[in-house]
């Protein structure tokens, strides 16, 4: 494959560039041929042509100093630069930059957990830190608090705050969570923020907002900045835990049982970030379409109810857990059952009802309760070739929005040959939909199905007034350009920030439809 | 008193702008002369020279396109515009611009409810909404959510959640349940933050971060725009709600009190933002210090042992609540009554147990139930003249810390002749100690020692690493220079966004001590 270099520099040009990164961090920091480093960087499951989204080279500072040596030389040459955490979320793009020849700057070895502090109940990290580490280090220590991890959790703590993801405990909302920052900006000035920026201060992982201007959230989700440590409060071990899941019998019943859902969460009877999630999804964790069917196209419905009656799921399961003192678990428990038998055929079951210990309820029951896992990886499995990106529409919490969300995208789905399979994690007010669109990716005409699906679901959820909260690479200027109330104002704002903090335009140009000046007006 | 003008404007070019502002928003109104109107802009209970905060106009737009045309003559003319919602915080400064001769924008006539939507439990409303204002409204249609009001209840909504006000409920953290804006920027641009930019979305109250970096924290405490709608969450009515007292005898009992409260707060066992409240704050509801004692200098300690018997409370008075079905609510008391009854002298009172109607617990039986009252306000009676300002230091929620900062501020406020007299609100991982400096606005002498008295809290209490939350005007700059970690890189950072967000500096110049670059310059 040819060599890729930034836009509009010369070999010789990324020569110098590369020699002096080496003398920043030395020359086993620096991945710049096609070696199996480099090729780390790519998009696992790239759905467009795999040249896309290619890196030219890599570096892996450790410490504020070296990323302020690497800022001064990008700066001086012109070279964009893709700041990445652990860089391991696949679905979106793993650690693969927006811009072609962008030089991937690798966090991962700083991964120093700085404090975890048991009294507040916080920790303080450096970006490389994932949440196996922070685990582990909990964990050795016997310090009686837990984390929200995603599924899987390889990924990195910070990381995964800085794009706003979801656990699924009660502190399932990573960014309400986050307290504290520090930040290096395009020209090395280093802030940190809130209570931070008070020397010898005593709360910065303890308030979140400091004196003026809360800055924080203008480093999520952006190019305006590197983090180089962030808090996180995380939730006291709860005095009781008791993880259930209810199955729905029928595709339908997605509407009744939010109608159930919504209030009992914005109560908070429902104290975490429970989901429902499909049939496909639940079964792909332990066995794949295969096993049950040799076709092409969606599923049929007799094979649906054959894989529901073995593995003894719902068309829907509502994953959830108890958190407290007995008491209080007991209280929620029972207004929580009583509304949910309002749906016909509705079924309760505690892990110990679940005899396969491969149950998908054994496995959700560490998940709710912080306990890393890779587990969730099945579902790449489900179809063969492994690929797989994830369409992540926001919907208001009611049993109307959920069946035409499901009922749009499952129609685009089989229309293209793919199975539905997804899952609704429901947020305070809101549920983030999540459709796992699985492709084979070494089959260039499914992954071109996939894209033009894609396409398609981000056009029509526009359109019902849907929008996503993230998005893989090749989707982020369309994405970004639904967002275009009052001729693109929001754009315009973006803009006016980024031109301020990163004048060059060095910092992860095109991140969420993102650009610089310079690239931005030949798009 | 002299005409004050805005700086380097003259009466001639001044009164061009008074006339092309008139021709925006009518005779009615601007307020130049000085009548009633514009004396209230003034700054109610002035520290300084009462000259020094006084704005040399005042204009009332009343929707976008008004403002629109008054930012856009303010960019032409340099007109300095100082944006208030109600601008009723008195102990900040009311209404009164920090630059002498600024035009006060005051958005009090924007005053609808544009919505209030019981089944997800949010309002939609404009910067003008008091919290009776939107109290009423929902009285008025017997939706059953209940607000987060602070005490008084006569300033805005809007205002109070953009400058991160607190209030009594679990819905206490303001900023917090924010969800969604609508900005004017000072050129005239309008953005909607979050799901507002996709034109026809459905999530715009539900979801707070939208796609993309998530602005609205750099609109809150700032100068970067002028905020025309704004979310908020409000809480579902719960079940059952019980509030309640706990008296403490002594003034050391603050320490065991805040070791007690912090596992209960981080565990929502204490479910909303209770507050602790000094002898002083509450007996000044009641009765004044002159009732007691006629002599200069902090209340001996036989005086205050006499109020606490005639009004049967503590040295400390802590306010609580109780939400939800009554089975939670049992649990949650049984373990708050055992962990305080470690507290010798401690004594639990529900509100029957207070057969005074004019008791503090009936009134902020009150205020915890979201209803709005303007009985805090006794507290200006404690000293004549009615005069108070506010020291709002940040304090982790430990024993330690709390004691602490109870003794410098005590020392320090007799030391000057004044009372302490405060509370400590409970966040979630931290305090906010509010001082309440009272003092005799029509006694230069005593606004002079106060003045100097909070100058030295501010300057203590940054040196033990305790930084305020918010201030009056006239301390903004002292303030904000306490951030000044990395050789003020928090100050840098953002002026970069006052100039890219407002070039000519026309918003609120001085506001949390950011200053537009032709005065900071000048500083």
């Amino acid at each position: 494959m040819k060599k890729i270099l930034p836009p509009d520099v010369t070999d010789k040009q990324f020569d110098r560039v590369l020699a002096a990164f080496r003398e920043v961090v030395g020359d086993n920091w620096v991945f710049a041929e096609e070696t199996a480093e480099l090729i780390s960087y790519r998009d696992p499951y790239a759905i467009v042509d795999e040249a896309h989204f290619r890196p030219s080279a890599s570096i892996a500072p450790d410490g504020v100093d070296e990323i302020q040596a690497i800022l001064k030389i990008a700066n001086d040459f012109n070279i964009p630069l893709w700041p990445v955490s652990c860089g391991k979320n696949l679905a979106y793009g793993g650690a693969a930059p927006r811009l072609p020849g962008s030089v991937v700057l690798d966090l991962k070895r700083m991964n120093r957990v700085l404090e975890v502090n048991e009294k507040f109940g916080y920790a303080l990290v450096e970006p490389g830190v994932s949440f196996y580490d922070l685990y582990n280090y909990i964990q050795a220590r016997g310090i009686k608090l837990w984390l929200d991890v995603p599924d899987p959790g390889w990924g990195s703590v910070v990381g995964t705050t800085l794009e706003r993801g979801a656990g699924y405990t009660p502190y399932g909302d990573h960014f309400m969570r986050q307290c504290g920052m520090e930040v290096v900006l395009a020209d090395g000035d280093v802030v940190r923020t809130g209570m931070g920026s008070m020397p010898g201060n005593n709360t910065w992982q303890l308030f979140k907002y400091g004196f003026g201007p809360y800055h924080d959230g203008i480093f999520t989700q952006s190019n305006y900045g590197v983090v180089t440590k962030l808090g996180v409060w995380l939730m006291p071990e709860p005095p009781g835990y008791r993880p259930y899941m209810i199955t729905l019998q029928r595709d339908e019943d997605i509407e009744q049982a939010v109608e159930v859902i919504r209030p009992l969460k914005v109560n908070l009877v429902i104290q975490n970030a429970a989901t429902i999630r499909d049939l496909h999804l639940v079964a792909s964790l332990n066995t794949s379409r295969t096993e049950y069917y040799d076709g092409d196209g969606p599923l049929p419905d007799s094979v649906r109810r054959k894989i529901m009656a073995d593995q003894d799921i719902g068309a829907w399961n509502f994953y959830s857990a108890l958190y407290g003192p007995p008491k209080i678990m007991d209280t929620h428990l029972e207004i929580i059952r009583d509304s949910f038998a309002q749906i016909p055929g509705a079924r309760f079951f505690f892990p110990e009802d679940r005899k396969d210990k491969n149950d998908v309820l054994h496995h959700r029951a560490k998940t709710m309760a912080g306990i890393p896992t890779l587990t969730e990886f099945g579902l790449v499995n489900w179809v063969g070739g492994g690929g797989h990106i994830d369409f992540s529409p926001v919907s208001p919490t009611t049993g109307e929005d959920a069946i035409r969300q499901f009922n749009m995208v499952k129609q685009r789905a089989h229309e293209h040959g793919f199975d539905y399979m997804g899952v609704f994690i429901v947020g305070w007010r809101e549920m983030h939909h999540i459709y796992t669109l699985a492709f084979d990716k070494n089959d260039p005409e499914k992954k071109q199905r996939a894209y033009r699906l894609f396409d398609i679901l981000i056009r029509e959820a526009a359109a019902a007034g849907y929008g996503e909260y993230r998005t893989h690479l090749a989707f982020m200027d369309q994405i970004a350009a639904t967002y275009n109330w009052n001729d693109n104002s929001l754009a315009r704002l973006n803009n006016k920030l980024k031109d301020a903090l990163d004048p060059n335009g060095i910092l992860a140009p095109g991140k969420q439809g993102i650009w610089p000046k310079h690239l931005r007006d030949k798009r």
